[in-house]
C-alpha cells in the first residue's frame, strides 16, 4: 500500500534559490497535468527546474504548436487558481510498475531507483514518480510563462527517440520574469549564430559535419586579419612562430599523457599498414618535440614557441554550437620554456601584459582573471608536489597583484599538473566562460625527460607556460561578432566600404572611387543594381559595412564622395584624398570606429 | 641438362640506349661476381640497369664499408680486363631449384617464372638467374664507377627484409661519366634536405610520423610570407577566400568520386559513434559545398573560391621525402565555377597570366607547360564526351598560344574528366616534376547536380576550372630552397640582416641598431658571441643572411653601419636612414636580390 509522507515547507524559511526550485519543480508537474488534458497518451519524460525555470520532455504523437502553449499555459493558471496540495507517497515497486505500465520512459527511470526509495508526488487528478521537492500547493507558483518548444533525446543520447520539451520560464515578480525576457532578446540580437549566417560569415553542412565550421569568405577576412596580427604582434614580443603536424603516432600521445586523460574528447585512432595515428588534441607535444631536438643552453631560455595549431575535440555531436563549440579548431597558442620560477614569473607577466594589451585593440572589457588553485589534499586529482604548488600559485598571485588586475581565487580549478589563471569572459547568453589560460607546468618536462644545459655545464629540468592569448579563432570570433553585434571595426569589416551610385550613369565613377580605395588594399564594393539610392545605403547597414560613399553628378564633377557611417551618421562631402587617409589611418590604428 | 643459347649482339648496330642498358646489366653481374669473392655467403637479391647505371641489392653478414666499395671495383676491373664470355643457358626448374638452393631470394624470383623460360647467366665462375640482355664479354664494360650504398627492402617492400644496395654509376667515356658526377654534386649542394637542416628550416621526428613535416620557426617565416603574399595577390584579382574543415563525412567523397578514385591515398576512416569520418584528400568538394549551399545568377559569375588548404595523402613510409613528398601538405588551391566555355577561356588565361607574374616575382625561369590531352578510343580511361573533349583542348590549346608561353602537347595525360594543363618544373636531382595543374571539369558539376540562375530564369549546369598557383607550401619551399640554394631573397630570408659589434663593448649600439630595423619589422638579429669580427661574418654567411651590419667605434659615433653583403661585397658605409631605406625598399617590391 502506497505510504503518505509528509513534505510541508515554510517557504519563508528557506533561501530564494531554494525556493524558486521548489516554485519551478512543482511548476514542471503542473505542465504535465495540463499536457496530459490536452494529449491524454502523452508518454512523459522528465521535468527538472533549471536556472531560470523548468522544463518537462514528452513523447506526443503529433508536433506541438505555438498554439498549443497557450492553451497549456492557461490550464496550468486554471490549476494554480485551484490551489491543489501536492502530496508525496512511498510506493512498492509493484505498485510503481503498474502504476506506470503505459509510460515506458517511467518505468526506465523506476530501474535505476532502489526498493525502499521509490516514491510519488500527486496533486489534483495527476501523479509523477517524483523524489520530491516541491511548494505545499499549487497557489503557490508565482509568475511563469512557457517560452519554446525544442527537441530532446531521452537520457540525452541520440541513441534514445526523441522527445518535445517544452520550456517555461518562473520568477518570483513580473519585474524579474521581464528583466530575464528582456536579457533573453538581448542574447538572441547578438547571438553569433544568427549573426553569423545573417552576414554570411560561417556555415554548417551536414555532409561535412556537427562542428566542422566552414569559414565563408567574410568570416575568413575577420579570422585572416586576426591571426595576421597575433602573429605580428607575438613575433614582436619574441615569440617564435612554427607550424606543426595535425597527426601524430599515438605514442607520442601516450607519453604527454593525453592518450590516458583525455581520449575521450579524441577522433579514433587511424590505423593503416601497422601504424596508428591520431588526430592531435593539443599542440604541447608537438612543440616539445620542437624544443627536444635539439640541446639547447640556459642562455637561449626563455624559448617561445607559438602556433596557430589546428587541434580536434570529438565532442557529441548534439553538443555542438555554432562557432563556440566546435570539433575542429585553430587555436593561438604558445608554449614557453623557462629554466626557473622566477623566469616563469616574468614570463607569466609579459603574457598578462600582451592579453591586456590584445583585449584593449579588441575593445574587450567585459573579463576578469581567474586564479585555479589546486587541492593540497586531493593527490588523486593534482600532482602530489606540495613546494611547487606553493610557488607556481604564490608566483601567479603576485604577477596578478602587481599589474593591479581583477581577479578572483577559485579552489580546486587548476590543472592536474599546475595552477593556473583563467581569463573568465561573458557569452550573451550571459554565462561565464574560461577564453584562455595561463598554466605552470612542471609535469610534461619530466614526461619528456626535458633538460637545458647550465651555466656550470650541468643538466637541469625547465618549466612550461602553456598560454593562450586569443584562445581559439572559432570562439574569439564567436565572441566578438556578439560584442560588436556583427558591426564590426573598420580593420576587421569584410567589406570596408560600399560605393552606392545615385543612378545607373553614375557607376563608371563609383567603380573608379572604388579602385582608389582598392589601390590602399580597401575592401569595397560597388552597388550597381538598378535599386534607389535609399534601398542601397539600407542593404549597406543591414550588412554593417562601416562607410557608404554616395556619388552623383556633383560628387563625379567635384572628384568626391558624400560620406555616410554604418549607423546613420552623415559626415558630408569628402575629396578622395581624404576619404583615403580618413580609412587608411582609421585601418592602421585597428580603431575601434566607426 | 641446361641448354646453351646464342645471344650475340652487335653492339655498333643498337642504339646508344639499348647498348648502355646491356652495359649496365653486364657490370650489375661483373659486382656480384667480385661481391662472391669479397663476402662467400652473400645473399643475390636483383641486380638491374638503371638510368645512369646499375645497381644490385646483397643481404650480407656485415655492413658494407666506403673500402669494400674500392676492394670490389678493383676486383671488378680484374674481371673485365680478362674479357670473359657471357653464356645465356636454358635450364628446368629443378636443375634451378638445386643451383640457387642457398639462395632464398633468387628461389623467391623463380616462384614467378614459368616452365619453359628459365635462363642463367654465367662469366667467368659466376652464374646469375637471368633473363639475358648483356654485352658479349666483360671486356665490352666501358667506363663506370661505384657510387654509393643504400638500404633497400626486398621487392621493396617494408614487410621484406632489408638488403644493402651498391650502386654503380656507368657511361661510354669518361667525359659522360664526369657530367654526371657534376650533376649529382650541383644536385647534393641544392638538395632542399641538406640545406633545410642545415638552416633549420623544417624537421621529421619518428614519433610525429613520416612525410609529417615540421615547420621550425625559420621555414615557417618563409611559408609566411608566401602565404600572405599569394593570398593577398589572389584576393587583388576577385579570389574569394575560404577556410574550410579538413575533417568530412565519408558520404560527401563518396558523392565526389574521391572514395572510388582516390581511396588508397586516403588516411583511414575515423569511426565513433555510427559517424564516419575521413581526412580530405582534396579541397574541391568543400567548395563546391559552399557554391552548392546558395542559389547564384549568371550575373554572379565567374565566382572563385580559394583556400591554403590542408590536404592528407597516405604515401607509404618508405616513399615519403623531405618536403617534396609528404602526407600532410597545404594547398594553394582554388575552383573557379564558370557559366560557359568563352567564361572558361577568359579564366585559364587568367590563371596562366597570375602564374607567369608569380614565378617570376619569384625568380622561377625553368619550367615549361604542358597541354595534357585525353584518348578519343578509350573510355574506360577518360569520361566518354567527345564534343567537351574537344572544345576543353582546343580552349587550353588557344590560350597557350595567344599568351606565346612555352609549351607541347602530351597525349594520355589528362585527369580522366577534362584536359588540362601542367606547369613541368625541373628538381635540382634533374626530373621533370609537375608542380601545378589548370584542369577543366565538366564531371563534379554534374555530380553534385550544380546549377546556376540563367539570364532568362531558367537553370544551367557550370564548368568548374580546378587550379592550383604556388602547389603545395612544401613543393614551393622545397623548390625554392633548391632555386635559391638556400639564399632566399630579402623578403623571404628568415633572418633578413645580422648586427655584428666588433667588440663586446659595441653590443649596445649593435642593439640599438637592431631596434631601429625591427621597428620596420625587419627581422634582425645581433651577434653578441664574444668571437671574432670575422669568425662572425662566416656564421652569417654559413646562415645565408643578406646583409650584415658591422658595426664598431666609427660606426658607433657616426650612427653608421658598415655593410656587407652575402656572397662577400663589401657596400661601405652607410648611415642608418639609407640602410633602413635600403632594407625597407627591397623588401616591398621583394627584389631578387642581394
Amino acid at each position: 500500500m502506497s505510504e503518505p509522507l509528509d513534505s510541508h515547507v515554510d517557504l519563508a524559511s528557506v533561501s530564494k534559490d531554494e525556493r524558486l526550485a521548489l516554485m519551478r519543480h512543482s511548476a514542471a508537474h503542473v505542465l504535465a497535468e495540463a499536457m496530459l488534458d490536452l494529449i491524454p497518451d502523452a508518454e512523459l519524460g522528465i521535468g527538472p527546474p533549471i536556472d531560470t525555470g523548468f522544463y518537462y520532455d514528452f513523447r506526443l504523437s503529433r508536433p506541438l504548436t505555438q498554439e498549443d502553449l497557450g492553451w497549456l499555459e492557461e490550464r496550468m493558471r486554471q490549476s494554480i487558481a485551484s490551489q491543489h496540495a501536492f502530496q508525496m507517497s512511498k510506493v512498492t515497486r509493484s505498485e510503481a510498475e503498474t502504476r506506470w505500465k503505459q509510460q515506458p520512459f517511467k518505468l526506465d527511470l523506476l530501474k535505476d531507483l532502489e526498493d525502499n526509495n521509490i516514491t510519488h508526488c500527486t496533486h489534483a487528478e495527476f501523479t509523477d514518480l517524483c523524489r520530491g521537492g516541491h511548494v505545499n500547493h499549487t497557489g503557490e507558483i508565482p509568475v511563469f510563462k512557457l517560452m519554446s518548444i525544442a527537441g530532446a533525446y531521452w537520457r540525452g543520447s541520440e541513441k534514445n527517440p526523441q522527445l518535445q520539451r517544452i520550456y517555461g520560464a518562473l520568477f518570483e515578480t513580473e519585474e524579474e520574469l521581464a528583466a530575464y525576457e528582456a536579457q533573453l532578446e538581448e542574447a538572441r540580437r547578438r547571438d553569433h549564430r544568427r549573426i553569423g549566417r545573417d552576414l554570411k560569415l560561417f556555415d554548417l553542412y551536414d555532409e561535412v559535419g556537427p562542428g566542422h565550421v566552414v569559414w565563408l569568405p567574410a568570416g575568413a577576412t575577420i579570422r585572416r586579419e586576426l591571426e595576421r596580427w597575433v602573429e605580428d604582434l607575438e613575433i614582436e614580443h619574441g615569440y617564435d612562430h612554427v607550424i606543426t603536424p595535425v597527426i601524430a603516432k599515438r605514442e607520442l600521445y601516450i607519453r604527454s599523457g593525453h592518450w590516458d586523460h583525455y581520449q575521450d574528447a579524441m577522433y579514433p585512432i587511424m590505423e593503416r599498414e601497422g601504424e596508428q595515428y591520431c588526430l592531435r588534441p593539443m599542440n604541447c607535444p608537438h612543440h616539445i618535440m620542437i624544443l627536444a631536438s635539439e640541446q639547447h643552453s640556459y642562455r637561449e631560455y626563455p624559448i617561445r614557441i607559438a602556433e596557430l595549431g589546428n587541434m580536434h575535440r570529438w565532442e557529441k555531436s548534439g553538443q555542438v554550437s555554432g562557432m563556440s563549440r566546435v570539433r575542429i579548431m585553430t587555436l593561438n597558442d604558445a608554449h614557453i620554456f623557462c629554466t626557473d620560477v622566477e623566469m616563469v614569473e616574468r614570463e607569466v607577466e609579459g603574457v598578462l601584459r600582451l592579453m591586456e594589451h590584445a583585449y584593449g585593440v579588441l575593445g574587450l572589457t567585459d573579463y576578469t582573471y581567474r586564479l585555479s588553485l589546486g587541492d593540497p589534499n586531493n593527490h588523486e586529482k593534482y600532482v602530489d608536489n606540495p613546494p611547487m604548488w606553493e610557488a607556481g600559485e604564490a608566483l601567479l598571485r603576485r604577477v596578478l597583484q602587481r599589474l593591479e588586475l581583477d581577479f578572483y581565487e577559485a579552489p580546486d580549478e587548476a590543472a592536474f599538473y599546475g595552477p593556473k589563471i583563467d581569463v573568465q569572459f561573458q557569452t550573451a547568453a550571459g554565462k561565464d566562460e574560461s577564453l584562455v589560460t595561463v598554466q605552470v607546468d612542471f609535469h610534461l618536462p619530466t614526461q619528456f625527460e626535458l633538460e637545458y644545459v647550465t651555466e656550470d655545464g650541468g643538466r637541469a629540468r625547465p618549466i612550461i607556460v602553456h598560454r593562450g592569448l586569443l584562445s581559439t579563432m572559432e570562439r574569439m570570433v564567436a565572441l566578438l561578432i556578439e560584442q560588436y553585434e556583427g558591426a564590426f571595426p573598420l580593420w576587421l569589416a569584410p567589406t570596408q566600404a560600399a560605393i552606392i551610385p545615385i543612378a545607373d550613369r553614375h557607376v563608371p565613377y563609383a567603380e573608379e572611387v572604388a579602385a582608389r580605395l582598392k589601390s590602399h588594399r580597401l575592401r569595397v564594393e560597388v552597388d550597381t543594381r538598378s535599386e534607389r539610392m535609399n534601398a542601397k545605403i539600407r542593404t549597406a547597414q543591414l550588412r554593417k559595412i562601416p562607410y557608404m560613399f554616395v556619388v552623383g553628378d556633383r560628387e563625379e564633377e567635384a572628384q568626391t564622395a558624400s560620406l555616410r557611417v554604418r549607423g546613420g551618421g552623415n559626415l558630408g562631402v569628402m575629396s578622395l584624398d581624404d576619404i583615403v587617409t580618413k580609412l587608411v589611418h582609421e585601418r592602421d590604428t585597428k580603431a575601434l570606429t566607426p
